[in-house]
């Protein structure tokens, strides 16, 4: 009998570390880390991937590798892949469009994890206010996640791959180091002063730290030479790359501009699930997983499709199709934040203020169901709740929204008069793993009655 | 034969000036406006309300009104309506529900209008590229628009009022007032550079020009002394208020803080769609028109359910329920932005960056199927699209996207392998109402080749 | 300013009668019916209809009404509207394409009644176990509708017209005519069983008696020669009629075909809402209503896009496109009917008795939340519950189901582990408006314990 | 590293034969087949399944072994698998919720087929107008399949499994094959014209041609003993079975009565999709698979919720849940068929002469489109189409549409006014794989133009 399934390009072992796959991984974009594939358009294949962590993060009930996660060495990314079809590999200026055909976690590891980095370490978008590393451990029931952590709260994964993204061409990867040292060097003198004090990194430059580039052997001299210069993968940017879009799921097509001959594209960071926002960083159900694709090269379409903004040619952005098949909802309770901050101060249209405000809003509000506030910071960034920017012109405020499917939850959560006050309901605060954080800067207290 | 159909507790005639309307309008929020109306819990009534211009913009094929509107006079509200119980009216601390049952064009007004404000008369959130006072007018066919200034474009309301909420306390108002005069005095220092530029007001303080106070006589003493301190209604706030969601459809839930005796809760500034942001300030299907509201009274609600954040127990936003019929789509083209701004400058996880470079790049590429780049603004601006934060943590990126229903178009605007190049296709381009642009201050050169 | 909603063509002052209305309203199908109202293609126009009983059953919370209703005078419809286009009227042969803008109760009108006829006088699907006659009251708050007479549930409507159709054609009318007379005359001998006990009319046969022909005078020699030979409105035909598709709402469309010059086509039966199947027979939640339609016309599009099925080119069906705005159910408890009848008697492959079991499944279960059987077969008979044939080859046994979405009620009525005896719940049976059955057909036992 | 996934508790080799398998398959329902598994409530475990029937329908593009194939061998189930919880097996009287966590096809067979029946081997809902035995092959991509033999479609799975069902007791053997039997023997006689001269068998009595029972050795004398009773899986029947339902897929959940003790539950016949009715009978997309399931008991849920409705309490349905995770398709073309079958006789309320003609007139429309009638009647027969009663009640029509999703199709399927004939447009007419017929039944002319 023919072999009908999709062929396997990047095969993962997960009980093998991310320096001992058969393939090797990478955490940098560069255009010199060679392709470790090649795929023609049309054949649909299958791409496996590590943990963004590599297996750093443990199933262990701990917050300890949270605490002390080695930043430098994220993400492990499956690729580059080289696209090639009949009149030869992708061009610079072709558009790679990528079809999601199917994904989900790796046979026999199905689970993941959201946690809370250390506000030394990472931290998040909160991390004033939670400052702690903190864990979650999730478990997959097919389509649903579960958590001991969390308990009464069940959902179904629109799961999808955190990063993909192509390898940059040299001019594009000078323009992403020159800006962002300009952001790191300069930043402190025009950033607003909540974002002064703020202990997280301004930007994440290259760092021979870490640098894993594929088949480059480690210590080499090409590997100096590349690791000095090559990209983190930590943001998104031109080449697609961390994007976190929670709804390129099971049907979605990217359309990711080619930079460098065969487009080399590389993917990782797979979510089980994914909040708007990601918020707590570490934010998604973090997990391994696998992606079957099908690409397709539209040539000369960065000319036809996309244009840019900016000094240079370079500075386009992928588009996106969503899929058709989504859990849906059909109730949502939302919650709404304006650009006034913490401790009442007006900000002026910030978009993030008034999105902080609707999840602290959320956060509040849910707690008082019996949960610890860092249970639903570990919820919100990993359910598939929306956030969605409602107002961006009616000066001062912006208004941002955070809508919560009401079904994921084993009981009502809408607020109902002729009830009993609030008082001890169900205490659903199980021993949630969990550090002390041990950091100088100050815990914004949250201003409310109960934090 | 009884009468089954709602109450009507507050009658418009759109061919009346707001100042001749039979129930005065407010245009301000104060707690001293008295209510023209009182509804008891559980019934349901119906309020109709002027456009938020009262008719100051109009169905001629002009932008003039639009260059030459009075920002003074916005938004005429109707109400405040007093909510009660068999307990008595709504105190401050209890929770109003409204629900809305219904809503949609005052039956013989079935029109609308979307524009850009001219930059020195308001502007919008894309200001600097489009400085222009330009207008489309939108007709309606039952649930569905079009106009003659966008064709080939055709889309089913999501039907909303823009504005609804509750009268502030005293104290409330002084919160307010206070927050925006500290922006308004002293931001130009902490603002970044980009934003100083911006021609924008940074807040819209109390001004008695064009103060309508409902009950009060114009220029009686009471008038003086509540128009100079009463909140302008543009900024959404803690009472709800001009918070553009564009999801409070039929079937909808508010539950809104009540700050005085009655919750005296007002609404106005119907919106026959809307886009995710309201990008062009005047942005949504501007329209006169109905709701059906029925209330209901959560006493306590507010300790309940809401926590303040901020120095006082009135820093809280209201809390929101979607409901079951909206118009679904199942295809959505997606945009992508990041907080790199289009001199190529990184910002610090700026999601309002991102989310204008996505509109940007969603205006650049709509614009290759026949349209200029202004008529794409305005249709993003009030077609049923969904604007998303999608990463807000991956320093220095924030991501924003921008997803349009792909149905909404007669043609196929998916990005296409084997086609012919764009050249000259369809052009779209009609003679729709537009003004120049007389102001200082540089146009944003969009960078991109076709601008 | 100018009007700019729908020209209203076909008028309906609810407090007059049928045969008082402006506009003469007519209860047959005929070619020579003569148009009311003539429509040109593009614009939008609004019909208004009475109830199909024309007022005949009342508000009152009684079943008198019901038990004696005079079911030859059903139903009443407003037309026959005449399409034109620059070309002249819709010719036979040509596709009428209806779009359906928007639609729903007629202002201060606001309520709808479902109801059991007597199995003496119309009986309905389950007349032989429910063979009294019964009435439900509903009261609408805007998209949604409650009745006294069935507690714990709410929904928002799909409202639609019951019926839309074109005038046949007088060879059409013939073979309707022929084919129900031979169905009438000889169905007794080809009947299974089952169904000549039934005391259902087997067809529904041109009858003078209530006969109303719009502007043709009662009484006259053409009124007498019509009456004998017009098609009554309850089955649906080829001209579409009486079809009874809960999705024909906001932003349908649907494609008719002409039969005669003008095409003049007639609609009404409003329905705020209706399960698959109308079961009770006055199933629906009947009221009178509006329309906003606008028209197409597709020149020679029967021949283009239809395939007559039978010995002449006439034997068609219409077509229909379902519109974006429904009300969306994400949850939904299924029942499943085989074609075995409650006596345990096999059948071969009927699916009519499939679905028939399955209603009965799905009454005796929601029975069992303390309502009686007879106000869940109301309920079944109008809420927006699906419908489906599941299985039609298996031989022997078809399967069918009935898919009830969970929100519309008030209380959880999943099936649950670890739950209390059902015994005593809430009993929500209150005293709806009954009839006793005074016929002489035995009835049949549910062969349930609870029946 | 803990193993995560599901067990495995019955395991498929596709490459081996039905008798091959590790785990003995079973294709009849006994009380006496001994189960191969067992589970515990709660735990989530993995059953893989050979297609329908078992290999014997191969990927050839031939229709050779659909014309000769077996069917006394279908349909080839896995299990039967015994259902404990804490207080021991699930009991007779109990209900066993069992949750569909995750399917799909198995890994390395990403095909399936859809075929039409020869009219003297089994034949299909149309089989008096499509006699002649033809196979489509499927393949697929990720959550999509296309054929080679139905070009320009492609569609996401709503992948279930077709047969799910618990083991009868012999009480409730016997009740279904005395009406089955019955009906056999008697049917002819009081079935009508039209089903008389069907070629189709009335019932599919046990027999022991073909027959496996699992762990019972083929034809030992315990063997002989169960063959001859043993129920065929053709039909749906009490205890769930072949029911069909194309929404049983991730998420469902499925309560199915339990009437031996450990309910013994067995599954099989998967579907990567199916349109409503499954109408070509062969007319599934049927592939091998896996589901992941989990399980519960409801103790004494048979008489807490399931009503008997026949003489013995036996006589009860599987009452399901449809799972948040569907393919959504926005835009649907619907058509309609009455009772009146294709020589003009009118029936009286059969929803399957109305299904018959709505699916008769969907095949001749979509036939305009470049398609054969009968690769027509193969994609209805497997596509997410919606086959819905609409009208039951009203005589003499019963009204059934079938609803098709427009987007599964890559050209525009809609009638449009101002078109070109249809006339010779693209043919998509391959060399799909096909027998002649070589019966003597007539043929039934379509009594269209085009047949």
């Amino acid at each position: 009998m023919a072999q009908h399934g999709p062929r396997l390009v990047v095969p993962i072992d997960v009980t093998k570390k991310p320096r001992e796959q058969k393939l090797p991984l990478h955490n940098r974009w560069h255009p010199d880390i060679p392709p470790v594939a090649e795929v023609r358009v049309g054949e649909v294949f299958r791409v496996e991937m590590v943990d963004f962590s590599g297996g750093g993060i443990t199933q262990e009930y701990t917050a300890e590798d949270i605490k002390y996660s080695d930043q430098s060495v994220v993400h492990y990314l499956s690729g580059p892949i080289r696209v090639v079809d009949d009149d030869g590999p992708a061009k610079p200026g072709d558009l790679l469009a990528v079809e999601i055909c199917n994904l989900g976690p790796l046979p026999g590891d199905e689970w993941g994890f959201t946690a809370i980095f250390d506000r030394e370490n990472g931290g998040g978008f909160l991390t004033d206010h939670f400052p702690c590393a903190t864990k979650a451990i999730w478990y997959f029931e097919g389509i649903y996640a579960y958590s001991p952590h969390i308990p009464g709260v069940r959902f179904p994964g629109l799961t999808h791959p955190g990063i993909i993204g192509t390898a940059p061409s040299m001019e594009l990867l000078n323009v992403w180091n020159d800006r962002e040292r300009e952001l790191e060097e300069n930043g402190l003198k025009s950033l607003k002063l909540c974002e002064v004090l703020h202990s997280r990194p301004l930007a994440n430059l290259p760092s021979t730290k870490g640098c894993l580039l594929g088949k480059i052997p480690e210590g080499t001299r090409e590997w100096q030479k590349i690791a000095i210069e090559a990209a983190r993968t930590i943001p998104g940017r031109e080449n697609g790359g961390n994007c976190d879009i929670k709804n390129l799921s099971r049907g979605s097509k990217i359309y990711l501009p080619a930079f460098v001959e065969g487009a080399n594209f590389s993917t990782g960071d797979m979510h089980f699930s994914q909040g708007v926002g990601e918020v707590s960083f570490c934010g998604a159900i973090e997990m391994s997983g696998f992606v079957e694709l099908k690409c397709e090269i539209i040539r000369g379409g960065m000319k036809e499709y996309l244009t840019p903004m900016g000094p240079t040619s370079l500075h386009v952005n992928p588009i996106f199709e969503i899929g058709p098949v989504e859990p849906r909802f059909s109730e949502w309770l939302v919650f709404e934040g304006i650009s006034v901050d913490e401790s009442g101060r007006q900000h002026y249209l910030d978009a993030s203020v008034a999105y902080k405000r609707a999840v602290l809003n959320a956060i509040d509000y849910l707690s008082k169901f019996g949960y610890s506030k860092e249970q639903v910071y570990l919820l919100l960034s990993c359910c598939p709740c929306e956030g969605r920017i409602s107002g961006i012109v009616d000066a001062p405020n912006a208004v941002a929204t955070l809508a919560i499917p009401t079904a994921i939850f084993d009981e009502d959560i809408r607020p109902k008069a002729n009830k009993l006050p609030v008082g001890p309901r169900v205490v659903r605060n199980p021993d949630i793993p969990r550090c002390t954080y041990d950091g100088n800067l100050p815990i914004t207290k949250n201003l409310s009655a109960g934090s």
